[in-house]
């Protein structure tokens, strides 16, 4: 067995020892992050199976089961990891599903006690949980923080500094922004807000940090707002001077971390605090004894509408990651003969030459270099076991981007290295149409991203291809890659599109075993004309990298189609060239040459 | 002061004398029908104002108020014909609407009484009702049939003869309908079902009468299906020998229509009862003593899918329609330099024409013929004192449609007479490119009518031009013209297509006093291939008649936008050919030439 199954027995043992039957171990930590610090990968070390960021695993511990919950990406990793741990793989989604909460509810006998660390898990779940327990007659206990008694050598929480994010680069105040958070709380009849998702308390108080989470500058902490006061619960090593003045000059006073429960224990009983039951910790609910205010992410939307200062500084980051692409792609293109490229080496490569720019803190994600059959599954990560030789013919499928200090970028370019194949090229060339199709559009005020997404699929669609994922997501300003409410997908979501917004059109096509296809640019939602019939809103691509010219079949493309292809070109050449060494001006000349 | 102000103070009266304060009256029958028998149209005669349909408007009188609720269609004509009734207009949309049930909460003090018909309101309406008034301290009394009391000359229910509906156009008997009902019964966890909507009941029973309701070949009567029998409560002067001995064939008990009552609350305990919320009177509910089951219409699904014998028969329709329609058009292109055609004499010349051929038993809705700024008013209706004459250059919208026994149709076209501008043309082009993108869409097996409906408003929208009435609507098969649970639109609907859901396709455009135009055709889902990513679907277009060419502006469509209309004029032509004296001959092939 591996050592795994010691942690078992020692977590069986503190469990009997507080009384606990079954017990439910998170993946994620008090702010539902989706790649959590490695203080709280507990679920990790626990089991030994580690999915690419950590939250993909919940696992249940009885004294005679042990099992760990995961999504069809890791089926076949999870089911090898878990082997000789004492844990069994458990399916949450596909033809053999098991709902994990019906599991304990049904396999726990009336009486019994299911424990959790409340902090882990948010007020939502917990809910549902909670009611189908006391359904069965079965206890739950929310205080049973597991790796607190087993979990000797426990990684601290991330202690890395904060920074300011330059106001000048943000174009809004903390001030303006808390007082739009306010305004935002006033209107779900609330007075106060306590807000746990760091991607909001990056926002509102424009700080960042490096590495407290992995492609995301966002940092540890919770924030609370009323009309009175705003106070930080941060770790104090992360302060600087800077950071201690920034705050001073906001009056948003800093208590440790850790305060936070007992904070919110003692609010004046006339305060009705806004609580996002999504993104909010049991364990803080718990503690709360004035009224909760359920309502939904109040943040995202503010968070989602990008002012003139914002799109500026993104227009900055774009320049700058069409430079680093432009490195990429020209190596690529001259190694590439050798025959000593893999993805791996690659995928290094790429992260270097972006992160080379000072201004670039992280990449936004880990990134996806795919070659041939790789490029066809759509979360690939090229690891030393996968990584796959780039030679002979074949499509190079790209996913990347980085956090910069001026925004948040992702781009995906699929190109051809030795000669593609007619189908290759007709359908590379199905998927520009669609991303053509959608980056075009002109759409009514009102309209929403679900009501758009068959644009972009249609082409596909009449040869009887299609591709399973969204057609695109939110971006965040130098905080989140995938950052809503509004996206695009075929799944309903009532968002309406608004001028700021930023969002990807990336529609694919993947063929198992034989290639895939992506084209990912960012798109900015903007006016574009008001008529008899009202407002209508159009897209600009801030992205700038060109598409391989080589995989176009111009012999399916309209006019229009053929002509959007030319003016993005020539807009990528006339943005880039000032940027660009004399050789590195001859390549770009070249691949943005008209159709 | 009109009469209608004696029947307001008669109703006072008797409710002074049942211990009603407040009375809400319903403007539908117990069957929600969209347009109620004139037996049930007593809010109309109460209060004087007469919506197209009758079901436009919910009365509620007090003994010091009296009012009448509407939708905005309705507002000019509401506040017109409520003069002199003591009955005031109530928006029920629009920026001043006012909620009838939060008007009546707030304006009935606690311990007063609320009476309702409940025969004439669905159960979903009254839970809403009874819960706000309880909340309020207000009683509510469901059993107050107020024109019982105070409407004498009341017209009686109607006595029209049903007949059976031929199974050899229907191609499924009453034995396989009522099988597929208790199938889908069971799935609900029901044992037994009770139908009140009529447009369930014709399906189910393969009988049709004509002028029980308008436009529709439904008749008055509720069905009771269980596994061992099978009641239709109907009057009896409605049966034929042909249909007693159809209704003996299968099984099917008749019982007079006022038992109905009396019969659910006999009904065995251990009956679990399926009852559609949304179509099941209140006054129903009210006596069932056994379990009752709410489901969503549990027959939209079954009725929506055409069989092959089905289609067949609509086959006929649409060739009936056709020619129909060649005789209408023939007949506007000949008189029209006369001077002396108007849109109410072309309503009823149409509706001759149609009725002509002894198949159709009624039009399938109120004929539409718009001339210039009349075709801009979506639900227009050609009144003595609206009706233009056809004179001058300028756009005719025409949409109708027949019932006939082999199939409901519903066809729109818009022409030219005299000379058409060219923003006119361009303007019918983006019409038509709308309407041929979803006709030739091709989709996955799952995709729904939300997720298309865009294909059909880009082109206009890229402009700043669009339309607010939704894409299409399922039709019936010989029932309603207007029948789910498919559709096209940008407002949510979970229902996917399958093959055999017909529904229309009908974009359009409207520029107020200026022109109308909306292009509709019929089109037929149906299987388009099966592929590695799975079965796609596609349309087939049943509509069979052409539009104008004189509208088509070629230069902003593409190649296979013209073949599309190109090919379907030539189906056009060769299947109605055969159908056509000669003058008609050369009409139609004149008006199908490529473009």
């Amino acid at each position: 067995m591996k050592k795994n199954y010691e942690y078992l027995c020692a977590l069986r043992k503190a469990m009997k020892e507080h009384g606990i039957d079954v017990c439910i171990i998170s993946g994620t930590d008090p702010h539902q992050s989706e790649i959590p610090p490695h203080h709280w990968r507990g679920r990790e070390w626990l089991t030994g199976f580690e999915s690419s960021n950590g939250t993909n695993g919940t696992a249940v511990v009885s004294q005679d089961k042990a099992l760990c919950w995961t999504d069809s990406r890791y089926f076949l990793q999870a089911t090898e990891q878990l082997k000789d741990t004492g844990f069994s793989m458990m399916p949450e989604d596909g033809p053999e599903a098991v709902d994990l909460i019906d599991w304990v509810t049904e396999n726990t006998p009336a009486g019994k006690t299911v424990g959790i660390d409340g902090m882990t898990f948010s007020v939502a779940y917990v809910q549902r949980l909670e009611q189908e327990l006391n359904d069965n007659g079965i206890k739950l206990d929310t205080d049973f923080p597991q790796f607190d008694y087993i979990y000797a050598d426990r990684p601290a929480r991330p202690l890395n500094k904060l920074f300011v994010h330059d106001e000048k680069l943000v174009g809004a105040t903390v001030d303006e922004k808390m007082s739009a958070i306010m305004e935002t709380v006033k209107g779900e009849l609330a007075n106060a807000v306590l807000l746990s998702s760091l991607d909001d308390i990056a926002w509102a108080t424009n700080l960042r940090t490096a590495n407290d989470i992995s492609y995301s500058p966002m940092f540890v902490a919770f924030l609370y707002i009323d009309n009175d006061i705003r106070v930080l619960f941060v770790d104090d090593e992360k302060l600087t001077p800077e950071v201690r003045e920034h705050l001073a000059h906001y009056n948003v006073r800093t208590l440790p971390y850790d305060a936070v429960k007992d904070f919110v224990s003692k609010l004046p009983k006339e305060t009705r605090l806004l609580l996002d039951p999504q993104k909010t910790a049991r364990g803080i609910y718990d503690h709360v004894d004035c009224t909760a205010v359920f309502g939904g992410a109040p943040l995202a939307k503010l968070k989602s509408i990008k002012n003139d200062t914002m799109v500026a500084s993104i227009r900055t980051a774009m320049k700058k990651d069409g430079v680093a692409l432009t490195k990429f792609f020209m190596m690529v293109e001259k190694e590439y003969p050798s025959g000593e490229l893999t993805e791996l080496n690659l995928t290094q490569r790429l992260r270097e030459i972006r992160l080379s720019d000072e201004t670039c803190v992280d990449e936004s994600f880990g990134g996806i270099v795919g070659w041939n059959g790789h490029g066809a599954i759509v979360h690939y990560e090229a690891t030393p076991d996968t990584s796959s030789a780039i030679t002979g013919d074949g499509l190079l499928l790209v996913d990347s981007g980085g956090q910069y200090v001026n925004g948040t970028t992702d781009i995906t370019r699929t190109v051809a290295l030795g000669t593609p194949t007619a189908e290759q090229r007709h359908d590379f060339t199905l998927v520009m149409k669609g991303h053509i199709a959608l980056a075009t559009a002109i759409f009514p005020a009102g309209t929403t991203g679900h009501q758009l997404d068959v644009l972009a699929r249609q082409f596909l669609w009449k040869e009887g291809k299609a591709y399973y994922h969204g057609t695109g997501h939110g971006v965040g300003f130098f905080i989140n890659c995938h950052e809503g409410p509004q996206n695009f997908r075929l799944n309903i979501n009532p968002t309406p599109l608004e001028p700021g917004m930023l969002t990807s059109d990336e529609p694919g096509l993947y063929l198992e075993n034989r290639y895939g296809i992506r084209c990912e640019n960012l798109i900015l939602c903007e006016h574009a004309m008001t008529t008899e019939f009202g407002q209508f809103l159009k897209f600009e691509p801030l992205t700038l990298f060109p598409f391989d010219r080589r995989l176009f079949d111009k012999s399916i493309m309209t006019p229009e189609e053929i002509k959007w292809v030319d003016d993005y070109h020539a807009l990528v050449r006339d943005t880039l060239l000032p940027l660009l060494d004399a050789e590195q001006a001859e390549w770009m000349k070249e691949k943005t040459m008209p159709l």
